[in-house]
């Protein structure tokens, strides 16, 4: 038996260097009813590991997800490092738990997604499910919570309170989620060993991974939507002059009514090099308080960034309830920029379409306010705007030789245009796309847009 | 005008660059109180910045600073990197503004301390005080809450109420405080210009800046603390088992009752390589609910601890009010090993003992429990435990050469080992001293310890 122990540790230890030699990151949900013995396995499963790169991720009793952001903001946010280990407690599948305890019927929507773009981005993962009947679960529960003098937890409280048919709803779950290994909560000796076990299995399956192959999804429609712009479309001086402060006034106000609401606001940039971002940012933000609203300019992903699958860096600069988050360049880069030089593989770039639309429905149905900005102009008009930039010293900073490049590249840049619109043109995350060959006129429309986008005050 | 503006443009640029170049960050403060035209020079700060690097750190209304952590915990984790550029609507001076304008005697402690170390590690620290008297304030405030269609802010409201006195007490407290380069608030197209102004002085004075100098603290005491302490003090097995559950069992109780009273706890482990840290702390955590705690093994700096203030990282790593951290080795890394190997300056090895005093001071205030923890062993005992680790197969990853080198190196080490428990053995954060030669004595002595530092459930 001693021996048996120590071979297990020592097929753990090597599992967990393997992993660590290929950056693979190891994510592992510990889930099960309040009493069922997550904590004790957590804890074999840490004292197992080599504590170096691991950690526990485990929210307090109180603290539900989505209160202040997102329902999978917290777990995105906690993802390992490649070649490093988190484990969760419950991981995405509290809320789900609850409801299943409460006799609603779970919402699982998004969580297989999450779980794809984990393992596409060469994560092994591992669900372990530990079952115990809600009787035996009660029974824990009780001896433990006069055991530590305390009141019990809402989730505690949930399985001394769950319906007769909680067992049910909880196996129907489990199936309907998929990909769990089973322990043996009765016995809460046994359930630690099965979970090393399984650990030790997992990587072992995991060795013959291979990035899955994804096809380019459906074109919709034919014509680019951007060919029904006027990249020309004008406005005169006197006209933007005697608008702006009454449209920067009024994007105030709904700002602070948002703030109130605890209604959260995203607004994204894309567009042609020199198109104008940062000035239509600047009039979109220069009369607001600087409590209220975030700025992210998005350039080349970190380090931090590149050893987590490549949404993270995003998802970590969501806008809490109530702020305002301007991204100036977005997710986008992801089917642009890093599509067309080659920084991402094919299959990474295609299937990063339907990722993006996760996202952003995952932030629409959070109730956040999104608009999306592609910003046109016509080539001419950015040789015009190059040269001036090069010509003034206080501008000079604001060219680089990548942007010459990137010109020099206009038609494989349009065509990625082209399907970025066509792909993530959704019902409930649209674009809006601004003439921009007019500064004063994408201006004043971007304005207009945000305060249509945001309810009024 | 025009081109006295662009002028201006340029050497903001450029300071920025240098200090990008230098590897400095630049960390700037606008404060006043509400309706002074913070959000102004905010922006126009951030206007003639270039927005790489940049980012405002600005919290909602709503969110006083201390609420969940350490008063100064969220300045710390908003930190720039070296080479970028923080902005701090009002700084860590908020809750003194605010105290102030109530009438009531601001608290600066820690503050200096804070900005010591931030100077003393390269950053470029530009304070910017909006000059303004009360009552015009005021008046700036009731039209833009109307022109907004809002309710007053809470520091809008104690401009609002403010006494009499309140500019005579803000006076009080930027002339204690220092430091602040004041801005004219009456006009605010002026206020912006001097604060782009300030800026490029800012990093010109700058240029000049080395190191500081640092004395070795006075010597506490002429022996050794360790040696009252008898490292062979022994407990039999049978006395080990009897006690061990229940210790454990109402450690439990102690810490769900720490959770109900929202009081963090930190308890922290220092000792020899191979004193039995991970076994202690393993015996101290193996009953506790996994959503209560986390452990903190503590290794090498990684790139972006690095590029931060030294103690940013274990800031980052303090436990949320209610929760408990566990340190497997700490910030007593910069006295110990940081100073043995070299990897930090006399100069700055020799500040961290007041640096550490202050932090931990901070941690005492807010009403943590922090319990530190020494072990120690003969260099005998440690020998015969390196041994059996290199012939344990599970256990051989626990030893390196680098635990060789160490051993090595012993006198050198028993020296830091000295000078760290004297000069940080303080009376708010004692150390606890653990003999180790017999781990049962050193893991039941750390429980009770534990149990006794800990309010009763």
């Amino acid at each position: 038996m001693g021996k048996k122990k120590d071979q297990q540790r020592l097929a753990v230890l090597a599992s967990q260097r393997a992993l660590r030699d290929d950056r693979r990151a190891l994510i592992i949900l510990v889930a099960g009813v309040d009493g069922c013995g997550r904590h004790a396995v957590i804890n074999a499963l840490t004292h197992g590991l080599d504590p170096r790169g691991v950690r526990v991720n485990a929210w307090p009793p109180e603290a539900a997800p989505g209160r202040h952001h997102l329902p999978l903001w917290r777990y995105w946010n906690a993802l390992p490092d490649r070649g490093q280990v988190g484990l969760f407690l419950d991981g995405w599948y509290a809320a789900a738990i609850d409801d299943a305890l409460r006799g609603d019927a779970p919402t699982l929507e998004h969580l297989s997604a999450l779980e794809a773009q984990l393992t596409a981005d060469g994560a092994v993962l591992l669900k372990l499910w530990i079952d115990l009947p809600a009787p035996t679960a009660r029974k824990r529960i009780r001896s433990r919570i006069k055991a530590e003098a305390r009141e019990p937890t809402p989730g505690e409280q949930a399985v001394l309170a769950a319906q007769a048919s909680a067992d049910d709803a909880l196996a129907a779950l489990r199936d309907a989620s998929g990909g769990w290994v089973h322990l043996n909560g009765a016995k809460p000796g046994k359930a630690a060993d099965q979970a090393l076990e399984a650990l030790v299995d997992a990587v072992t399956v995991a060795q013959d991974w291979a990035p899955p192959k994804v096809a380019m999804p459906r074109k919709r429609g034919s014509a680019s939507p951007l060919t029904a712009l006027d990249p020309d479309a004008r406005l005169k001086k006197k006209d933007y002059k005697a608008e702006l402060p009454e449209l920067q006034a009024e994007i105030a106000r709904r700002i602070w009514a948002a703030h109130a609401r605890r209604q959260p606001v995203v607004w994204l940039f894309e567009g042609w090099d020199a198109a104008g971002k940062g000035g239509v940012i600047r009039r979109l933000t220069e009369r607001l308080d600087a409590r209220l609203f975030q700025v992210e300019p998005i350039a080349a992903p970190s380090d931090a960034a590149r050893a987590h699958p490549w949404l993270w860096r995003f998802w970590q600069r969501l806008p809490r309830d109530g702020q305002l988050t301007v991204f100036d360049r977005s997710w986008y880069g992801r089917v642009l920029v890093e599509r067309v030089e080659g920084f991402a593989t094919e299959a990474e770039w295609r299937r990063a379409y339907a990722e993006i639309n996760d996202f952003e429905s995952q932030l629409v149905a959070h109730g956040t306010v999104l608009v999306k900005f592609w910003l046109e102009i016509t080539p001419e008009a950015q040789l015009k705007r190059f040269e001036a930039r090069a010509e003034t010293p206080h501008k000079q900073h604001k060219l680089t030789d990548e942007d010459w490049r990137n010109r020099d590249r206009w038609d494989a840049y349009q065509a990625t245009i082209d399907d970025m619109l066509r792909h993530t043109h959704t019902v409930g995350a649209p674009w809006t796309l601004l003439a921009a060959n007019c500064k004063r006129h994408a201006r004043v429309t971007a304005l207009q847009a945000v305060i249509d986008a945001l309810p009024p005050a």
